[in-house]
């Protein structure tokens, strides 16, 4: 029988995946699954962009641009104008979801065994889209003590060496909620500078940031990073359309945008009908997004206040973006997250996380921490940390009163 | 400056790329241009597949299943068994078009430096995804004077290392246009099992076959190579809609599959409005293939008709597919072409084709051939026919009378 790549044996399974199985069998018994193990909002997609495609007049679904359609890409222009963020059309390459705009980014500034320093944790297909490309993820690690903040530029700097090619952050974060401010994005922009790198950033969710002191700073923003920022942006969780698949690559480095376009022309085009739903989007009026984030802040507040009754765990409150890593007094929360779904539940209902381990690459890290979306009702948020609350009290003590005492992690 | 990648620097440039500003400034000057260059056919997407979406009862477009939605993947296992082709819906990953199936294809088999054989001339974009993935294309050449039939199994076995890991073939062929026979797949299939090697088809022109007296043979259908066979195949031909991006990867052999699906889980999902569409499409009844396959029978007929009136080029009449490959009495096909856009018309028409080099991986070959999509309808068929004519004895007149002579391929 022939074999299979090493590459593809390499890839890692998702990090949800193991856990599907249990969450199959808990809704086979009738429980009730609360999941907020998966960044997929139960918003409505904007029905200007339902509309758009249920009104079309086209006879024949064709190729569209390889870049996408010229008139989408010059209203993402206008788009990013009114946010103090300079990029015409011909710097934007619209994309088969973010996920495509990463592995063009990649492909595009690396070769087999370079190397891209990421902050970890870091949403998890990063590491998938560098090991589809040879490319080595070098991690450098971010503290939940330090609410995920920027690592001290001189830890970078210990990492980097003729392999690199870039730093990749995600702002806010996925799965950290951390929004970097101004200050850390220009340390990062000289760093950049300093060793000639790219900087990559994945800014899928910058229109969801909570707090009023501060505004998600684009490294599109930074003057002086012209050559060496990417951006990778995507309409799937701004409008809840993660099913459209449209995503942008953004450089005004010319280079960068030729060569991803060989990529973009070698896949012939983004999907049309999705294109016409996106471009749709851009009619709305900016007061969709002050109701979308009213909503997700008061989301994100009720998740941390039913965070905060729980003890021994700690997190981080989220300033951005809709995840939060939670650390729990457990040793291995994957096993934790199993039990859950396979052992409990209140009031017939149980919880779906994220073992938080598949977001780090350093090897035994993150154990005992999990990533909850809160990309649900506030009323599911309450009850989802009613039922970790009790699920936690029931693991430890079931652990207790076994043989082998639980190691507590903190 | 940061530097791209050695790969995207490799990947070559779209083979009809370079000729888009001399068809842009011939249509300023007002000259009509008759397109046989890509084949994004002129056919109507069925209507029961843009209503389905226009009808479609869905508030939150989300991301579908990674290996695409579990009823339309019922529904293509259902559709294959019609075709005498016994595969389940595990068996079958829903991909963002053809080109997705190859990537995954690719990635799943090959590492860097690996080889995959390919029968040349061969779609243009087989090469750019194994040089996306540094993976070596290895061409055999199959000749126009053979029709473009298989090439001696000896030429296969001469090139045959400890690197290569599959076969690649194209049936029905873009852009030759040929069919294998029943007995040339068993052949193929005989050297996979032999050399355990995969044997990969791209079957998107499946049912594009003009012989009353051949039928397609898919990799499938033969017993023993099950562990072997990978097919591609995709909605963007068969039903007029390229845009889409709907393609499936297909193969009965687990580890293959299970691979592809980490590679899939990856980018998340499928395009989810386009699966509606083509969801739809599959209620169609058998007499939509039969319309569509007499109108493009219909074409290459004129399209042939057409060409046996010009004098000094041979050509392989399509038995499948909508592609014809014509050789000219020129020595660069390319420069004909430009000069065709540039500097020729007939009654203000003129035309665009593919130099046919870009199908090639063996340098200086197939330079004095083109590619001819017979995607059009049947008068501008005809009228490109006299327009190649025409420009042909223009084109050679101009060269004569210049200093150096043409040196003619034949």
């Amino acid at each position: 029988m022939p074999k299979i790549s090493s590459k593809g044996f390499a890839m890692p399974d998702s990090p949800i995946r193991k856990l599907v199985p249990y969450a199959d069998k808990a809704e086979k018994k009738g429980v009730e699954i609360i999941r907020l193990n998966i960044g997929q909002p139960d918003i409505e997609t904007p029905k200007i962009a339902i509309d758009a495609v249920k009104n079309m007049d086209i006879s024949t679904v064709s190729y569209s641009h390889s870049a996408g359609n010229l008139s989408f890409r010059e209203k993402l222009s206008a788009y990013y104008q009114k946010k103090a963020i300079a990029i015409d059309s011909d710097s934007i390459l619209v994309t088969t979801g973010g996920s495509e705009a990463l592995i063009f980014t990649i492909n595009s500034i690396a070769d087999p065994e370079d190397e891209i320093i990421i902050p970890e944790p870091f949403y998890a297909n990063y590491y998938s889209f560098s090991t589809q490309s040879n490319v080595n993820v070098v991690p450098v690690i971010s503290k939940i003590e330090d609410d995920f903040s920027l690592p001290k530029i001189s830890d970078f700097e210990a990492l980097i060496t003729s392999k690199t090619k870039a730093i990749l952050i995600c702002n806010p974060g996925n799965p950290t909620g951390y929004l970097y401010s101004k200050s850390e994005i220009k340390q990062l922009a000289q760093l950049a500078l300093k060793y000639d790198l790219f900087l990559i950033s994945d800014e899928v969710y910058s229109d969801f940031v909570y707090e009023e002191e501060a505004t998600h700073y684009s490294i599109l923003q930074e003057s002086g990073l012209e050559e060496h920022a990417i951006v990778v942006d995507s309409f799937s969780k701004r409008y809840s359309m993660c099913g459209a698949r449209i995503g942008m690559m953004i450089s005004k480095n010319k280079a960068v945008i030729e060569t991803a376009m060989k990529f973009a022309q070698a896949r012939l085009s983004p999907p049309s009908l999705a294109q016409i739903a996106c471009e749709a989007t851009l009619d709305l009026p900016e007061s969709y997004f002050k109701e979308q984030i009213a909503k997700y802040k008061a989301r994100r507040d009720t998740l941390i206040e039913g965070l905060r009754k729980i003890p021994n765990i700690r997190f981080s409150v989220p300033r951005g973006a809709f995840y939060c890593i939670v650390a729990l007094p457990v040793s291995n929360s994957e096993d934790f997250a199993q039990w859950m779904l396979e052992f409990f539940s209140l009031d017939n209902k149980t919880l779906m996380v994220a073992p938080a381990d598949g977001f780090y690459s350093t090897p035994n890290t993150g154990k005992n921490q999990i990533r909850l979306a809160f990309v649900l009702n506030r009323n599911d948020l309450k009850m989802a940390t009613i039922i970790l609350g009790a699920a936690l009290k029931a693991y430890i003590a079931k652990n207790k009163s076994m043989p082998e005492q639980l190691e507590l992690d903190f």
